[in-house]
């Protein structure tokens, strides 16, 4: 047998997992911050449920990992978190609303595999549901500012409304079915540019007359509201217009700079209101770290009786939240790989030594093993992550392992040491050595620390 | 579409979440206290992998969820995590030795449903690989114990030694292919008492003064010590009883308390010596929460070329740990499933009400929404989990939805409190209110903390 791991899976040895811990830990820390509850649901869902037609859409479906338990029932590998969001919701009419709630993990696609492209990835979900105002989807940018901040990264977070799209699309005569497609190729603008998105629009048949109608509307620039100001100007009264404005008083209010990106529409079809998407500055990692919006409608077709739950909710108070029976909901997505791969680029930039474990000293006995598991488990009661050696190596070759382990401090404990009370802390980066009595095991905590 | 959960599996809504989260983060820096690194693996594993004679066995097989990639690939979610590691170890010769890692994910066996058994579960394992003295085991202990207490549990850890075990089994005159059956036999001992292995023993063709032997070496009770004696003078010397004997030196050591279980296998027949297991006191959870013993042949046998690899960690320095072309392993795994049962047993006896989210405080707006966002901001940015009424709902069904979110602390912020400066903090619990300056955030996130 040649061991092999399935293709377009990694396996991520500790010196990337401690990577990976720590943007999860920082995304989860903050979404917790912002008061959303965490939700867990399993990796396999019933395939009817991820192939109803509101949920991921038929492309999605088509990569989609099929299985079946000794029951002959047909199941699927999740392709994302939000179709069980919309389940675990519509099986549980006792959940409060607005339902904050936070899930990360790992979905399954079974599509090609290029460049960044993996069969398995991690997501974090933030959504809101139950929320109608922009004031839900200003806190998920917040949030979005607040963990990019807390990794290090700069970024830059750009806004759209869907609303205002199909104004444009309209005032531009285009409707029906071909509203849709024209927003398709419009949301390509930034990729294709100007020439390539009116060449598809001409191969998709739409007159010269409405591609420059659209090309006037979306060519308005500079500052948010002045660009606003433009587009009412030519839209009229416009609902996208009104929920941009009240982002931006908003954004404002949370201290979060976003960029009005008038062709952004992110390929989605149910997105029915805010659309975001958010690209690291410095980096090689070109694709949306994160990306979300709101899908007013998605939930409550997926569930198929809207007009049932909607109301089941309204007796808990719930009338401000979910009204009209429909379940509003905004929400966003942190790509943990991109963003994983832009830690380890950074790492690499900064020249940083890549840990291999989270030890903080280790420590190595001559001739005194018991002396030193008694003085290890001192350090860990104290909290330090404490490492010894537990194979009876040499102090060199130990030396070396802690090295190449990445660990930052070394203390060699032997009879000497034992019957002078003291040792030498090693800092495993300057080299440097300092003096310490056995005793003072805070004082050396703090230190290593 | 009826909207379902695949049979034998759950969702873990924010009450049962954050649960499974404590316990996860008690396990995660228990395991990190004692040096151990993260790892990683996919879910999903070729199903060679997974089906090599030297793997699972052949019952987890047949429970074994199977699929296919689009290139054909026969694929498998994964069983344990064990499988995985070796799968890592042998695909990565720089993994320095000795090997400390963990892996906390979940495993998936498509089994019969009943009782606590489910489809999809939760592991935490530590293992080490490259170190074969009774160290390692003990120190595994040592993690059970400071994890278990981390948690507040009280427990019971039992131990073995399958070279004991076939000492025993020698001296009654029993060899070859019938040992094992013999064992897994013996095994029961604890589940059906003497009477019914005697029976299940003839059964098997067992002669009845082979029988009677095995009895009598079973019956040894009392001190760890004591009986350790006896079994020496049953048998003579043992590599079992030194193991056992080492092994309780170390746990001494360690501060850790352990039972000698004679008749404990764990029915696997991969652990080569040590065999543990823990069981809760005071719990209505009555399986194992945590197993594990030593495994020092599967790795090299899974890998089918303990001979190569072996050496090749070699010239790293680590002849003291891989020695003889071997993997020798020692390793637990924590039942996370159960753990959680037990938590929520426990919370349920204590009458804890069950927290929704992990916020503080709720922040409650009376035509005062905008200077809520910059009140609820300042208190986030102190570090403290905040959430505040984002529907515009009245003050009444807020209050309501903090209590029944299980939210300790709520701040009602209106006109009057922005003119006089001032709020009041009502605890939810004692339904009791302390006044304070708005200005004053840092005593109000040490207050709620």
């Amino acid at each position: 047998m040649e061991l092999m791991i399935p293709r377009g899976m990694r396996d991520y040895l500790p010196e990337d997992k401690i990577i990976r811990d720590k943007i999860v830990q920082a995304l989860c820390a903050t979404f917790e911050l912002y008061g959303y509850a965490p939700l867990e649901t399993p990796a396999v869902e019933r395939f009817d449920v991820l192939s109803s037609k509101f949920a991921g859409g038929e492309e999605i479906l088509k990569e989609s990992f099929k299985l079946k338990d000794q029951g002959g029932r047909e199941l699927g590998l999740r392709y994302d978190l939000t179709v069980p969001l919309a389940r675990v919701v519509g099986m549980n009419p006792q959940i409060k609303m607005p339902f904050k709630r936070y899930a990360i993990g790992r979905v399954w696609r079974d599509g090609p595999v290029a460049g960044a492209r993996y069969r398995e990835f991690m997501q974090a979900d933030v959504d809101v549901i139950g929320a109608k105002g922009m004031l839900a989807d200003a806190e998920c940018l917040a949030i979005v500012k607040d963990a990019l901040a807390r990794l290090g990264f700069k970024f830059e977070i750009f806004v759209n409304n869907r609303k205002l799209l199909n104004a444009i699309v309209k005032k531009a005569g285009i409707a029906g079915a071909k509203a849709e497609t024209v927003i398709l190729t419009i949301d390509k603008l930034d990729k294709i540019g100007r020439k390539g998105v009116e060449n598809e629009l001409r191969e998709k048949k739409i007159a010269e007359a409405q591609i420059e109608a659209l090309m006037e509307m979306l060519s308005a620039r500079g500052e948010n509201e002045k660009v606003l100001d433009e587009l009412q100007g030519m839209l009229g009264e416009c609902a996208g217009v009104s929920e941009l404005r009240e982002l931006l008083r908003y954004c404002k209010l949370f201290g979060v700079e976003v960029q009005l990106n008038v062709s952004l529409a992110r390929g989605l079809s149910y997105y029915t209101g805010s659309i975001f998407e958010v690209f690291l500055k410095d980096s090689k990692v070109k694709s949306a770290v994160v990306a979300g919006g709101r899908y007013d409608e998605m939930i409550g077709a997926l569930l198929g009786r809207g007009a049932n739950l909607g109301t089941s909710n309204a007796g808990e108070g719930a009338e401000g939240a979910v009204a009209g029976n429909q379940y509003p909901a905004v929400g966003l997505s942190f790509g943990v790989e991109r963003l994983f791969d832009a830690m380890k680029e950074r790492a690499e930039k900064g020249g940083v030594k890549a840990a291999r474990t989270n030890a903080r000293v280790f420590v190595i006995p001559v001739q005194a093993e018991e002396e030193c598991v008694k003085f290890v488990q001192k350090l860990r009661a104290q909290g330090v992550n404490a490492d010894m050696d537990i194979v009876g190596r040499g102090p060199s070759k130990n030396l070396d392992f802690a090295n190449k382990m990445g660990i930052p401090y070394v203390i060699v404990l032997g009879k000497r040491e034992l019957e002078k009370g003291e040792f030498a802390l090693k800092d495993m980066e300057s080299g440097k050595e300092r003096k310490l009595k056995i005793k003072d095991i805070k004082k050396l905590a703090e230190l290593v620390s």
